[in-house]
């Protein structure tokens, strides 16, 4: 969604809670002999303290708070994979759940507290231990700011090509933990794709320590992509290997008008056949969206709106003078045979700035549309258009008066919706409910790039089978027999 | 490895076998009441057959044939997923062992037989569902041939990069199964990064239908990922949805000849800064295979032989014209800095294919150089220098007359070494041994693409620690606990 820093300092929760600890939780109360002081003695106060009971910080992330009654019972963070191993070996055999914490920047209460815990936080684990130029890995705790990897990759002059609006606060090992996507999956992928090597520490305390640098490993099971994206439910990731990429030398951006989705399509296919490996952004915004991103926030549009879809397009390659001259020739082919109705080229890093603050507005809607709810699904990329529709239809013959803004990454299937209605009456969960019915209906994602979570985890059977969230079940039964990894998420 | 059409011919087994069936094995013996007429009850003889004592077919694959004595109790060959999961039920009931097969092109043994058991056999289920050119996805059953996908891609106007010397054996099932790598990977990934959807029956015959279409999807645990490179023991792949690609309209091909490994990673930093992703090839000869692919087989060498490194480079564009100028701007820099001492750049579609024919030449390897033993591992792309230094003074410390012949994808990290003895005397657990110990201690995997299946099983240690093997054990236990598919296969 590319929150940005303004939102980070918001001083109260940015989003109404609704999440009941059911009595499947019970389990999870405190234990006889106070866990702080045993845990203290085994690995002392450098490592575990109380956490201050006003302190917000382990308990809530972008979009959910804990519970008034969640108790934390102590607050670990470990300085390297044996102490992260000594607590979840301490939890483990006395069956208490263990919260694994990054940098509390998600937006579906993965991370977030629901019953009595211990919180492993990696904030202490934040060194970049290698940058191997010639592999292209960059090795690193889990705990680094994503903005810190992204740095030590530039200062070697090359690139890690992951990027979000909470870049300054999220950790990398949450970034792999949620496998996170972001605006540059079309040509990078998403973390899943990025990770190379990875160490993690099991419920029961063993290191999987699997830091490979190499492209190719065939040999036995991929660990590394179970744990990729399981939300802090199966293990703690202590270390990663990512894979860097040379810089780009060449930037192009464009917004595009079009008359509608099948023109969007029709886009598409010309960039992808024009760019290739070059295409690194294809942002689809909706005509509510293109118009409150730049005329609402007081902006004067870089294009007048015309009731049709705009598009960000952007290429990126190593040929300054050659890439510019194909993708405006791209975009003028375009114009000729009438797929885009008006076009304007970035031509300064000014205007390409303005061009992604208009993409990145949502930034913005706590000043001018709040409260919101908003969503982040997918399904296959020609479907966008006609899900808009439906949802659209849906939605305003339920609520006459709901303010929809629809806008997202097309070419990975994306769609991002927030929706609004009167001040103060967000009927959250009958919207949600609404939404997921009709993706899953489609047979899309109820989840693209967010996660499950706390918050979508009772809508997951709209994405997955029965046979499907039976298995993962099962996977999590192998590998946390005791349930103390951060329970109660996901499923 | 890339064994092209000459060796699927070869009328015999085309490499010693050595598999031994211990006592772990026993429990698969041949269940009291008769299988296959227990199976021909439930799927009639249209799906379940008596295999012919004699075909070889379904008992060996490029390398490995099943002992004498083992008995395959009927042989399956479904035509849908349910017929798959019907059989998986029965088997799984009974306790009768499973093994699944693809086009039998594997170089480890994973779909050989190894004891009593019933063969599934995807060869009926090869149909190419859809094309969706708008997501850029292609969805097919698991028995197609590789060589079918492609071809129905291209005719699509789009590509699956995907490929292997067995393209026209070898089945796309079998290549998720053992995430089938090639000579693309560096630049369109290994199968892993080419499936975004996935059906798979596990053993109990629960059918996983994730048939997904999109780049992004963050719905729970990832199982997709978990069944590909598997082998085939967690269960059986019957559909995917691949990802395809826009064609190329450019490409260059160059050999160069560089003095020593230390230059190859100067050409591999320039050529990655010059053609970033276009980048599609970089494969590395040392002096003996480069000769052996030249004046060994009669040809013309296309650069003299200088005692030195050849490399392959080769990039894919969409610009035919600026394409070319960069890639020769590339090597004229390169040999004006002295990091390469000699290049040629193909002027034709017959010198690009004289100069991959060299590359090629393992296939050739049963007229020139054998009997041999193969193996393919990786390291750090930075060590694969002194990787080679390391195995032959080891080697040839060891057995003074053995021939090596080293080459490999070294942007991907993968080294391939043939070795020869004197004809007929090749101590090959020897070799194994002291290859793969030398690999262990690198930190490096000693299966790059081929996969663990029979033959690497008792090495897999070098590579995945205790706890790594205890994981994927456990996860073996969670999906088929009685252990009925593929027994015996990589742990």
């Amino acid at each position: 969604l590319g929150i940005p820093a303004a939102v980070y300092a918001l001083p109260t929760r940015i989003r109404p809670t609704r999440v009941s600890c059911g009595p499947q939780f019970r389990r999870w109360l405190p234990i006889s002999v106070s866990t702080l002081a045993q845990l203290l003695q085994v690995l002392g106060p450098e490592v575990i303290s109380a956490p201050d009971p006003d302190a917000d910080r382990y308990r809530r992330d972008f979009s959910v708070t804990a519970p008034a009654g969640v108790r934390i019972l102590a607050l670990a963070r470990p300085r390297n994979s044996a102490e992260v191993a000594a607590v979840l070996r301490f939890c483990n055999e006395r069956g208490v759940a263990v919260v694994p914490q990054g940098g509390m920047t998600g937006l579906v209460g993965g991370a977030v507290p629901i019953s009595a815990c211990v919180i492993i936080s990696l904030e202490r684990m934040r060194a970049i231990l290698e940058i191997d130029r010639v592999a292209g890995t960059l090795t690193v705790e889990a705990g680094a700011p994503l903005q810190a990897v992204q740095e030590a990759a530039d200062a070697a002059d090359l690139m890690f090509p992951l990027d979000l609006g909470s870049r300054g606060s999220c950790q990398i090992g949450g970034n792999a933990a949620t496998n996170a996507g972001g605006n540059r999956v079309l040509r990078y992928g998403m973390m899943r794709d990025l990770v190379l090597g990875i160490e993690v520490v099991l419920a029961d305390g063993s290191v999987l320590s699997s830091l490979h640098k190499m492209l190719k490993n065939n040999s036995g099971y991929d660990l590394r992509q179970l744990f990729i994206g399981s939300e802090g439910t199966l293990g703690v990731i202590t270390t990663l290997v990512l894979k860097l990429f040379p810089k780009p030398r060449s930037q192009s951006t464009a917004l595009c008008m079009l008359r509608d989705y099948a023109a969007v399509l029709q886009l598409l296919g010309a960039a992808r056949a024009g760019l290739a490996a070059n295409l690194s952004a294809f942002e689809v915004m909706w005509p509510a969206f293109y118009d409150l991103g730049t005329t609402g926030l007081g902006r004067k549009p870089p294009l007048a709106a015309s009731g049709g879809l705009c598009v960000l397009l952007e290429a990126q390659g190593v040929d300054a003078a050659q890439d510019s001259l194909r993708f405006e020739q791209l975009i003028a082919a375009s114009m000729e045979s009438a797929i885009v109705s008006d076009a304007v080229i970035a031509q300064s890093q000014r205007e390409v700035r303005e061009f992604w603050d208009i993409r990145d507005c949502p930034g913005e809607f706590p000043a001018v549309f709040w409260p919101q709810i908003s969503f982040d699904v997918s399904v296959p990329t020609g479907d966008i258009g006609a899900l808009v529709q439906e949802l659209r239809d849906v939605l305003l013959e339920r609520w006459p008066a709901i303010q929809l803004l629809f806008f997202g990454h097309a070419a990975d299937g994306n769609l991002h919706l927030s929706a609004r209605t009167a001040p103060d009456v967000l009927p959250e969960q009958e919207i949600e409910q609404l939404v997921y019915e009709v993706v899953g209906r489609r047979k899309g994602a109820i989840s693209a790039e967010h996660g499950i979570g706390l918050q979508k985890r009772p809508y997951l059977y709209h994405s997955r089978s029965a046979a499907e969230i039976a298995t993962m079940r099962r996977l999590k039964a192998a590998l946390d027999p005791r349930g103390v990894l951060n329970p109660g998420k996901i499923f």
